[in-house]
């Protein structure tokens, strides 16, 4: 299962960047593209309609200010998808965490931080990790190496203080 | 030209009501339903891709939580549409707020006051009044009235403070 | 019918510019006025009131901080009023959004997003389309190539990440 | 001089009767009056420009949701306008506070907390005690006053506590 | 896989109940504990640590005010950790939102609205739906009936407006 | 009587210079301070306990963060108080907006824009106009040309738009 | 050494009580004062200034709005001094927190969660634990017990589910 | 005893070099970490539960974001935990300090300002001061020094404003 992963505009790519970086790093297949909730509204559903039979697995949706892409997808399909809100130029992002997080009953989207791209990825992999020990083992690795690089931090700035 | 009231969920019902109470007031035909941007999807779009021909004027959405509908019906018309956030359990309708007026350049959703049905009612009867003499003049004895209730109430309270 | 935008501080021109630039492309006339609630209330409320006779369809008004405008021109006319709040120094135009949007129950604003200029003359336009073929068409034309630029995006999105 | 208060609506009467106790006691003339901003903006604004003719020293405005009415007086007069932004349905006062608080450069509204209807009788009392050495004096009994009820209760919760 | 439901403490029990139907109408197992991330920070540790191997596939934490549980849990596994902020005496759950969804890169949290207890137990059942044929159907077959749900409910309007 | 300018800092200086200008182009004297609620508590509370006794009319006071410095003036005098929040790194302001407007009942503090240094001058020049009428005319006067640099500017833009 | 517990007003009673039962619970030794950083001030700093010699260890100080105690209290002594937020009508005590955690570098106040009157004792307790064993092991214990509860609910509810 | 500073990313440096100048300039010695409490929990939580054994007599944690650091240690530990706030990219800190301050009942962390760094040193120092004669005279002078600070800029401003 691939990962699909949909931004509102092209504005947004620097916060996608931290999400296909990070599924690189992991070997995870993803597509990615732009598709806007309110200007290809027929796309965008068509695209979280078909996603399960496309093979996607996982969704994330990254937008900003009233960022209704997330949900839009997840009222379109079972999958489970990831919302990122994205900052703009006002409200540091909290207009689009309450649009994607504020979720009424019945289509959930996972939420994570503002312009979290990296810990989208991460989420999703974690996911497919359920049902893939490749991955499962590729995120402990993951875990393990971030827990040695604050270490590592930690050890250099006790010589540092020294 | 008659006016489209869409409820996100029937608990939106007493926000509904003063928009279809002042329209009534103004004899100003309508239609209520209960569409979702995230359970009905489609009816929703089609509703809206439709209201033009179905003699729809002005669209009026009603919904809480990450307010999505007034957002998706805007996304499917030129028609305006008046955007009502409501207060649900949390946040005082902050998120219903900035989900719904926060829309991105392309497709503006026309935002009243949270639980505002009253003044969603009354922006949409002056948006018909621009080519309707009766509906414009209704709306100018409105005005006169709302004063002359003020000035009553004021003369009253003279009175009492005597 | 033209557009009257008044904004409350020439400091709001680049907001009001998106809005002229928005108008322009769809060749709707308007006129452009700097009026202020607390400074010149008497032009403020002398254009307002006199605003229909003039020839205006709809007002859309500009101003931050407390962000008394769109309320002060709304409280003289029947016309449609579209209010932007404005960001200003402090609050991300948090401030002029309450003021804007909160409207009691009588006197509608039509508010659009923080600095939204582009969408309070689409609305405006939205709004005159109900009785002008011409502008109608104009917007649904703009709505098929906003869309076709999102695809155009996306395609290039997909010949780039192969 | 005596006191001018204003409310935008009669549902701010309690908020308006804590600044009107607050007046008797110090023995200050005041007249309460029912002006809206923006259901009788005329006659808010005629309250305000004939103010300082008509005998007033200080006005007092109590207003909620986009509270705009210490605004609307502050700009037609020079007097001192005290505003008190009251709390509606929602946002808890946080809507009026900016409305009432962050008025542009040049018409300054002196804000009291929300629903402070005592501090801005205490205040516009402090503006006329100025020129009037009577309030002065009743004004700092009561700062004694105050003192000692404070003093009081706390031998009281002594004696409780032993 | 079963589905591990923790609460921080035991005042969350009508949120987790809202999660408990849910399962229990999917028919899919679960476990609820209360653990604190504060006051059995070991528990809680062990829990996580031990989830995969105890046959759980996805975790819900369920916390309020400076809600860690989420965290708390997800940095002790690579399983999905679904994040509830509850609400509690003040701040809405916006202290509880942030503190949940706003993790730092490297351990995602899934955050789904204020006191979203059904939300959590979709997006859970979403998650497991991906390698287990029989909970997409009943996903599919829930988002069936809840859409005829409204249609039924938007009949019944239509009947009674007649 | 002068007016008493006191920052909490000397980084408040260039809000307190928007209210010296002010207070220099109106002829109005003035002293200012720099005192600290915290630093210099004694200081501070002997400036504004003999603040009437030395000559002064007014307080201005100009703090950040948790902004205690009006409030621990008002405390030791019975002249009017007037805020001014300043921003400083964080929340732009809306500390010290809170910990001005919201004092307790008995204590009031006239509140301004947070950094409304020039409106915090007027509103003290407004405040001394009672006795003093040619403080007054010069404010009257000010009015009138704040309103025709308006009124002008409005007229460079039309000349520009032909 | 004792703790000093001062609040603002006796209606912070409720929130206090919740600070001096845990006290009793761990034998400290304490003394609660009403006292006013606005309506008495002299009380206030006196109070602060002689705790040390009156020996007191820590200070506690619940205050509501503007709530300047904690930092009044902090000016006048190098003891620590603990600030409790205290919710009132508006704001749900972020206007507290605001005024209280915000303190400008060199008067710290260590501030505890809104109406956090336990957690307030318990820090107190904490700092004189570190020159008193008796405290330190009675701490130890209380921990202890309440993972012991949070245990036992546990325990109780997976009885009550099987 | 010492005081223990954890910082949850070397991104908090420039906050904590604020903490460690100033126990510098008080001659208290210190330890300086870098630990997660979510890629290095058991690191985090042994340092907490051996910090009392091995010396350490106030723990202080700067962390941004979900900031859950001080909380993890205080988990650990009854020795006092102060929590400073970072502010990240986006909220001013906001989402760090609600994390922080918003502890439940039983585990305080005693809050200061957003990146208040100085703040949480001389806490710290004000806390072992309880017991160490030397630790208090420093606190005592500072005060001193730095109330002459502020007489010392506040004599340069007369000079300067003669």
């Amino acid at each position: 299962m691939k990962i699909g992963i949909v931004m509102g505009s092209d504005s947004d790519m620097p916060v996608v960047k931290k999400a296909t970086d990070t599924l690189e790093n992991l070997g995870i297949s993803y597509e990615v593209r732009i598709l806007s909730a309110h200007r290809t509204p027929d796309e965008a559903k068509a695209f979280a309609a078909n996603a399960e039979s496309n093979g996607f697995g996982v969704l994330i949706a990254a937008a900003g200010m009233a960022a209704h892409l997330a949900g839009a997808l997840a009222a379109n399909t079972v999958l489970p998808v990831i919302g990122i809100p994205c900052a703009s130029a006002h409200f540091d992002g909290m207009d689009a965490l309450l649009s994607t997080v504020q979720m009424p009953s019945g289509i959930p989207v996972a939420t994570v931080a503002v312009d979290g791209g990296a810990n989208a990825a991460l989420l999703a992999a974690q996911i497919l990790a359920l049902s893939d020990k490749d991955i499962s083992e590729k995120l402990k690795a993951k875990r393990i190496a971030d827990r040695e690089a604050v270490i590592k931090k930690d050890k250099a700035l006790q010589e540092e203080l020294k």
